[in-house]
């Protein structure tokens, strides 16, 4: 497997001031198997689904190239479900309901065909879950993790055991502060720097995302959209894109994370253009090279040799 | 003239979370000023002060290299006085006091000298005033001009008018969602973009600033600093900076821009490392210059030749 993904299959309800849609294909581990699955090849997804997920979200996920061999499929219970509702500001949003439904006695097993992966993903589900599937692995490759609030509150002891054995831990600016109680981006980097990962991403939704790796910053600003119509699933399908570029690269190095990051950006941007999955599985490998190309103009400059200084 | 000021001369109060200071050394003038004297020189000041403005503020300002020929004294009143709190998270203040003074009844006179400036700032203060001061040049070089939630709210059409008469505007992204009603950050540009400036500078604090210009969109991200004591001037000093980068380049086009910009965020950087103007006023032209090649290691990232895409 080039890159195992363990994560939440869901059932979404989104509404935003412009529309809303209910029973979407969503979870992490959706947004970033296909957002993998947009540099490399085999993507394998452990997750669980319940009796209501629809034949038609499976086929489109196989469509989409995603190996299935590690799904489970509860015939007792529904679905994980969420559901959300973004502000005029979407950047602002409550969350509606969260029903854990088969998620809730969710037991990860790794397929065989998925061990030796290059890169692992841990999708924002129970740091236990991400446990028991680390466990399972021989060999555990370049692991990649994202978590959320509730889990920083509710469960700090298993997320810190978490912690301590990855490779790169994947938060937004929220969680930062939240994980390490400093209101400084920097400081708050270096404190979590500290708990296991030797590799961070802090993605800042429009803002950006910031890289720190042997002890250096990198920024990638976020892509300017005029519209952004639905962030569900944006650091999500980042992560997946983060892990799929970092699949293709002889070397995990510094040079090869910046690239990663700058190809998360670029397919986030695509991710956040619709409501639901539905840009992003759309979206082609080459309008994702395109995109990551355009980053160089938003933030390159030339040296001069006229300035005539004081 | 290479560079001249209008904006404010003020008597500061300051309480961050770490320090607090009285009668500081402030103003829009003062920041603007200073910061532009790093790149070019003369730069002039037009502005106002008070029968309380210290004559050691004023000799620092002299010592900085700043032309006061434009500065008015008033015998019969005090200076301009502000006061502002910081939160534990920086980015939040409130305002505790402003005390016009002499500010009220200032009316600018442009002193010959200051005729045919290569670059004119216009400080953050009524739009009257600003206009009061372009209505008295000969010729208007480049125009950059700031301004606040006050004078949008309160002034709308006095801001229209010099809205219409300017080259670049400087404002920070919440006065640029205020001055349009729009959300989102791209939107909002492009509006602004209509209102009569032809390039447009948003700044966004610790995220750092955008450029809107010949139709193209260039970022610059916040330097990373792990600790930022005070941001009075932050906008200020940036404003300044990236006039005096704009007053050594023999053509105002998009490259001289995008190094104004990225001078701005390497000044803004030092304003904000101490409480008040002390970092700044210090700070040499060569640590300034050190710290805008620190950008290109944030924002530059190299292609792969050896990558292996699915």
């Amino acid at each position: 497997m080039s890159v195992l993904v363990v994560g939440t299959l869901a059932l979404d309800y989104i509404e935003t001031p412009w529309d809303k849609t209910d029973k979407v294909l969503g979870g992490s581990a959706t947004y970033i198997s296909v957002a993998a699955r947009l540099f490399t090849e085999p993507v394998g997804m452990v997750a669980v689904a319940g009796r209501d997920f629809p034949e038609a979200h499976k086929q489109l996920l196989i469509s989409k190239g995603i190996d299935l061999s590690g799904l489970q499929e509860f015939s007792d219970q529904d679905t994980f479900a969420w559901g959300g509702r973004y502000h005029d500001d979407v950047n602002v949003r409550d969350t509606l309901f969260t029903h854990l439904n088969a998620l809730a006695e969710f037991d990860p097993v790794v397929p065989d065909v998925y061990q030796n992966s290059k890169v692992v993903c841990l999708g924002n589900l129970s740091p236990d879950i991400q446990a028991a599937t680390l466990n399972q692995l021989n060999t555990r490759g370049f692991i990649a993790c994202d978590t959320m609030n509730y889990w920083i509150t509710n469960t700090p002891e298993a997320l810190r055991e978490i912690l301590a054995q990855i490779d790169c831990l994947l938060i937004n600016d929220e969680e930062a502060y939240q994980m390490t109680g400093e209101h400084n981006l920097i400081l708050s980097a270096r404190k979590i720097l500290t708990l296991g990962p030797r590799i961070l991403v802090i993605k800042k939704g429009e803002h950006g995302a910031m890289l720190f790796a042997d002890e250096q910053i990198f920024t990638v600003p976020g892509f300017p959209l005029d519209k952004v119509s639905d962030p569900t699933g944006a650091g999500d399908s980042f992560l997946g894109a983060f892990a799929g570029s970092l699949a293709c690269e002889p070397h995990i190095g510094l040079d090869a994370l910046k690239r990663a990051v700058i190809y998360g950006a670029s397919v986030a941007s695509f991710c956040v253009e619709t409501l639901g999955p539905f840009q992003l599985v759309k979206t082609p490998p080459a309008a994702v090279e395109e995109r990551a190309k355009l980053f160089r103009g938003l933030t390159e400059w030339p040296v001069s040799h006229e300035r005539q200084e004081a």
